[in-house]
């Protein structure tokens, strides 16, 4: 029988499980405050395929109802994203190695459960997406940052800590990251830095957990191949990789996928608690991204979120030069990252930046316990019109050079 | 760092949480056996109401379609919920008291997060959901069954056990009950032994976990009130319960809802890892409840199942009377529960029913750990038509006089 935080004053605290004592909802959802969003990671709220959805839906419940509406899964859908990973990644794995989630948040939840009891430790990005930070906070583990540049995880970093951690007695059970398109960071890790990093989980017999939420959404030049191609091509079976169709189709439909080793497959469906993912959803989502129908759209919205990311770096030029701000260009994906000049703190920033009418995510809400993110800011660029990214910068820089001054 | 089961041949079994050693999936989906399937605890599948969730569908994406498309939780499902207790069942909860889930699956899954730490011990009917004894054991929860009568659960024995068990030193977290048309075994209980109950769990500082899936699906005369609404009535705070769509709507939607005292609800919500239950769907079908549609359609769905129910018990009367074997009368839900004679043995049985062309569960499938069910059978009426009633029932009821023989 557990006992739980006796900090609380929750009347339940003799019946809570032991995770749950501070348990607290994150939130979640489209923001109500009227100012220039550079706050949320949401997908371009404009660009969803009404039209060609609502014909799905139509066409699915129609034609296959007695299917979606059933108990089940959506075997389409993992149908179409084995057939993609085979065309467009030349990466062939087995029906048996992929399980279709809501989401990668539910994916990142599984392996969570399939791999961690209350106590393990695994290892992240220093600077990482706050929701898997709830996740891993939910399943009772400790997280250690690991250090980061421009380039992302840094390889020799990881073996340090994980030599650190060893003469504790201590092995991580997974690295979770976010290799390409970073949250926050925007930054995307090289091949030979994947590579080194799958050499590390192989050879101090680890996982990797690769969140790949960013796929598709590439600006330019190539993007190295994934953590998981690169596994599976070395036959290591050493990453766990998750994908979310909440950036490419529609984050409301809550699909996404986890895939990876058959052996850890098997078990991590066998904890799969929600009765299947949801067909109805899943079932119509196969069927827009049919004809390719996904596929140009996806190509749409790099053109949308690009012409964004250039609007934000030419504002960024323009108004913060010279004032000891630097940032990254990322190649792809939703986030410009801003480290501030010394002395400045971002959450300190914020309410005068409201005040100007232009809201960010300051640094510190992206850091596991231990890592002082004070000096930093996430703009992102997915859920602001074109023609708000110059005035909003505009603002963010005024309120800078104030506190500067 | 955890140890797995080491009787498991996988590879990563140092890797694996402990919760994880012996996980496999269940069998969860539409059938693919032709034969007559008095197996399935799935709802009928001519009666989905195809063309009115299709003008939902494209109703709420063509109005709604950026709130339903983006991250988010389905608000107007929560509030058709609160107004349907409120109007039906005279029951006035606040928003906080309620959480939209991916069905009861999910609803139970997250109620074992909050309230189970790995050893717990819970209680549970000695014939139950096999689900929710998936999800319990997933939970690595100690499950102790109590015994139960055509009446349902029996207050006096949970009363015994729970003595018993606080003989050890041990408290259960939960008495997980389904009181109304109970699957397997069809039973509902008595408003009286519904206050008893709630009497035991006040006095023993515990909680109830009542399932209450079969809601609306109701054949005659009136159905006792939740013990959720005794609860509420009472001001106890004792009372956890989950509803699910997928008897009353379409399982394939996965919607459902858990709901509580706000302080169990804040914790629980706050442990949902799943980036928001399916905004999509979820709006879907409050745009298709509306205008009474559900309401009307939960009358027409009682018909269905009536009706089933009537042909089934009937065929039992004419091809099994006399024989020993003995079966209740549900009142409103999906099952009838058949007891065998002294001998025989529903496992062994099984085979020689398939080749008869007839399904159905063995009771040593909803059964916790340390329960004998092979006394029994587990027909459920509400995934053949009509007209397979009685020639299932006569099939198996052959099979079972040649076993007698």
């Amino acid at each position: 029988v557990s006992v739980a935080d006796k900090s609380s004053e929750n009347k339940y605290d003799n019946l809570l499980a032991k995770r749950a004592a501070g348990a607290v909802a994150r939130g979640i959802g489209a923001p109500t405050q009227k100012m220039i969003a550079f706050t949320y990671g949401l997908p371009d709220e404009d660009s969803f395929p009404f039209n060609d959805l609502a014909a799905a839906a139509t066409k699915t419940i129609m034609e296959d109802g007695k299917t979606i509406f059933q108990y089940g899964a959506p075997r389409t859908l993992a149908a179409y994203i084995l057939e993609s990973l085979r065309l467009e990644e030349d990466t062939t794995i087995a029906p048996t190695q992929i399980a279709v989630t809501a989401g990668s948040s539910q994916a990142i939840s599984l392996v969570a459960r399939v791999l961690l009891d209350p106590g393990d430790v695994i290892l992240c990005e220093e600077f990482t997406w706050n929701g898997a930070l709830h996740i891993f906070k939910n399943a009772e583990t400790t997280v250690i940052p690991v250090e980061m540049d421009e380039g992302g995880l840094i390889p020799e970093k990881v073996e340090a800590k994980i030599l650190e951690l060893q003469a504790q007695g201590i092995k991580p059970k997974f690295i979770y990251t976010i290799p390409t398109f970073q949250n926050p960071t925007g930054s995307t890790m090289s091949v030979e830095r994947r590579l080194a990093l799958l050499d590390i989980a192989e050879k101090y017999d680890t996982l990797i957990l690769e969140d790949h939420a960013y796929h598709g959404l590439a600006f330019e030049g190539d993007t190295p191949p994934t953590l998981f191609t690169l596994d599976h091509e070395r036959k290591l079976g050493r990453v766990l990789h998750c994908r979310t169709f909440s950036k490419i189709l529609a984050a409301g439909m809550r699909l996404g996928w986890v895939a990876g080793p058959e052996d850890l497959m098997v078990r991590l469906t066998g904890l799969k608690d929600d009765g299947g993912t949801n067909p109805f959803a899943g079932y119509i989502a196969a069927t827009y991204a049919q004809e390719n129908r996904l596929r140009n759209h996806i190509q749409d919205l790099v053109k949308i979120y690009r012409q964004r990311r250039d609007l934000m770096v030419a504002a960024l030029d323009k108004h913060l030069a010279g004032t000891g701000v630097t940032w990254n260009v990322p190649a792809g994906g939703f986030f410009i990252w801003l480290k501030l000049p010394e002395g400045l703190d971002s959450g300190a920033l914020l309410p005068k930046a409201q005040e100007a009418g232009v809201n960010y995510l300051p640094g510190t809400s992206v850091v596991p316990q231990g890592v002082d993110g004070k000096s930093y800011i996430r703009l992102s660029y997915s859920f602001v019109k074109d023609e708000e990214i110059e005035p909003g910068v505009a603002a963010l820089a005024k309120t800078i050079k104030e506190s500067l001054a």
